[in-house]
């Protein structure tokens, strides 16, 4: 398949070894991935020449080439044939507000305030009802699929519905209920934030076995001392991760300065909110010593490149971030302020803006990018155990590129054609928790067109209303 | 089709008026492109809901609103239906290397000089041939194709190849022989760069109307003042575009201010090369005084984000060359330092890395962008006349872009569509001199088994050199 072969054979330790056979004969397998070049993203593996991939109830039970590893007689599975394609974990999405794909282009280059006060909040207000954000979420859904993302973390209002259509979707969904001191869509009164997220936290909590309901507190600047220690506490009684933005704009961290004559990260210090259960979105205006803090208290940082270069908001330095030993994660942002759900795309952004910033084209590396969209979201969101790689015991959240297409061509690193060469539309197959979603580019159980159609409907009311 | 329709009434100059319908029924039509919403890229011009475009012999014969544009009765032509789609220009890459796909990924994620010196002049030095550089280039053409790019502009060795590929694959090519003070592919001994560059446009120029001939100077660095005067008076006798890489990195610039005591700028005005036959690419470092030196000598700039971005090279002021009224194209770049030719991606890193370097998020536009790949490459290259914008009399360069996808969805504006969302795998048909190169994403008159399985020959030869 390649033209750059490694010398140095697949990790055994992911190969079905002899021992393991017996066992492996009494599962009854579902789903068989045979063919492919598998990016494990297992630390320092290379890329598994002609993988197979063993698939029961939902988890990978052996991967590893496929001459070392026999289909258990008698097996009835589906076999996906992945033959010049790569196999690899599905991407991590770890800061979305799915639902916002209803405002995609409504209001591009403009001012940042201009943007969110005279645009974004008063659709928001006048539009989010439980109607439009199901349906706006499930075009989210229907385009994560699309483009290979297997799991998302979500921050947005009416939960409720987004937690319902990830769920509809059979996507993997970190879902968690805005909190903010003001007014919000569905919690018109902001004393009872917390309450409403506690209320949507204890509908979801092991309802799924695809959601992990939580909460997400705007910003420090828009949420109280009190409101974020409460959000705070309520998440960590139930061990579940607390997002929040986090210094996303110079103006926004003058502010908290002049408020509190600290700077934001030393402000939650203050409120004993840094632990490793936060999970903090854009972080761009960090001192050193902010970041060196984040990185001591085990903060998890999601990184929203796209989303930061459109709003002119600046250029968060991941590099030093890493360098700390800090996990990263990659996010999309809301469709408002990107326009798309695109992780494949993001990763080229994030590691092309790391490298012009620091002006070191040795800098974010394909493999340490690819990393990020894995891995590093799955750490961050606290799921490393059992997503971000492809590793025996592990969820089966996969995804298959389709690596015969004139701009993937030839493959010397398929790292590099990941991260620098592909997009969301190569991905041809996708499979969450060992269920096949999107195969050969159909979808198995949404229906685009309906999806598509509601959305037509709501966008043409939003259209009418400037 | 769209969410929020214009107020404004297409522009009527674009309609066949009622008194030139007489005419157009003595035309031969060949291809009718129907239904779909044209961008015109016509100055100030509304989206044209409902477009109808007539083709006869490879130029626009008439564009407006299907309602007001009658087919010549008894015409025989092949229709084109773009319902639920955009048609627009096609695109034009203003700045490629071709052939370079034979080396996509190869080497990436190193610094600068390592990646050129160790890397990138050692395996042209061993695999360029006629060979090698004709499979290349026709493997990027395919990809130009399907990515929705028209037209490019070519600079790179053993170029008569490079024009065979682009001829054959129904592309508009403004193919230039590399100029180079060392011993270069196809052109051993230097002494003969400016004569092998002349029998090239000998060779190719009134050959095809598809190929216009032309030299590239390497660079000011790496061409001495004679080789660059001598290209200069070369292409200014045959009224051809010059193009030349120009102030991409620092260290660059350092040289020639220490060698010639002139920034390159000022170096070029003084050897009387600053005309609007030059075309000059990256033009990163580039002083106030500089800029404006350009502008008033019409000298037509190539802005290539993505390489300069992951080459570490830095972030060229192109809202300051605009505002100064250059004319500015976009470019991709080889696939060496990209890695891919998809001008629809290239817009959105332009767009938002300007937005990101100036802090300001109204600044590059979606419809600024969207011009600088089109009208503005056409007119860098001297095309403006008969390429770039879909008007009467103008060649039928056009590409359709199908919108019922989940990550285009809904539409409120077709230029932010179009370029913070969509990527070159949404363009559905592309038509060049009124031919359909591409339909329903199937190639019309290439090959794509045969040129793949071609360049995966070429790169299993490549992977064994290091």
């Amino acid at each position: 398949m390649f033209e750059k072969q490694s010398a140095r054979p697949a990790c055994s330790a992911i190969c079905a070894s002899n021992a393991g056979r017996e066992n492996q004969d009494r599962i009854p397998i579902d789903l068989v991935v045979d063919g492919g070049v598998a990016l494990t993203m297992v630390e320092d593996q290379e890329p598994v020449m002609n993988s197979r991939i063993l698939v029961s109830n939902g988890r990978i039970v052996a991967i590893g080439r496929k001459r070392d590893l026999t289909i258990p007689n008698g097996a009835s599975y589906e076999l996906l044939d992945a033959t010049d394609c790569l196999v690899m974990p599905g991407l991590i999405n770890a800061h979305a507000h799915t639902a916002m794909t209803i405002f995609r282009g409504v209001s591009d280059d403009l001012p940042l305030k201009r943007w969110l006060f005279e645009k974004i909040f008063p659709l928001e207000k006048e539009f989010l009802s439980s109607d439009t954000v199901y349906w706006g979420a499930l075009l989210g859904c229907l385009e994560m699929i699309s483009s290979g993302t297997t799991c998302f973390a979500d921050g947005y209002f009416l939960q409720d519905q987004t937690a319902m259509a990830a769920d509809a979707a059979g996507l993997r969904g970190i879902i968690a209920q805005g909190i903010i001191d003001f007014p919000a869509p569905g919690v018109p009164d902001p004393k009872e934030n917390i309450a409403v997220g506690q209320r949507f936290i204890q509908r979801w909590k092991g309802k799924s076995e695809l959601i992990t309901p939580g909460l997400f507190c705007h910003s420090p600047l828009t949420c109280s001392e009190k409101t974020m220690s409460d959000a705070w506490d309520l998440s960590s009684e139930h061990h579940l991760p607390l997002q929040m933005h986090l210094s996303e704009t110079r103006e926004e961290v003058e502010a908290i300065l002049s408020n509190t004559k600290k700077r934001p990260v030393d402000y939650l210090e203050g409120l004993g909110l840094l632990t490793d259960q936060l999970v903090v979105s854009h972080a761009i205006h960090l001192s050193h010593e902010e970041i060196v803090l984040l990185a001591k208290r085990g903060v998890g940082v999601v990184h929203v490149p796209e989303s930061n270069m459109k709003l002119g908001s600046g250029v968060a330095n991941i590099s030093r971030m890493l360098s700390c030993g800090m996990d990263v994660g990659l996010g999309t942002d809301g469709c408002s302020s990107n326009n798309n759900l695109d992780l494949l795309c993001e990763m080229d952004s994030a590691a092309k803006l790391s490298k012009v910033f620091e002006r070191n084209p040795a800098n974010m590396k394909a493999r340490e990018t690819l990393k990020m969209a894995t891995l590093g979201g799955a750490s961050v969101l606290g799921l490393k155990n059992e997503i971000g790689s492809l590793e025996k015991g592990k969820m089966a959240d996969m995804i298959v590129i389709d690596l015969k297409r004139p701009h993937l061509w030839p493959v010397y690193n398929p790292f590099s054609t990941v991260v620098y060469s592909a997009n969301g539309s190569d991905v041809r197959d996708v499979i969450v928790n060992g269920r096949i979603l999107m195969k050969n580019r159909n979808f198995m159980n949404l229906d685009s067109n309906e999806i598509m159609c509601r959305v037509r409907e709501i966008s043409r009311r939003i259209a009418r209303f400037f």
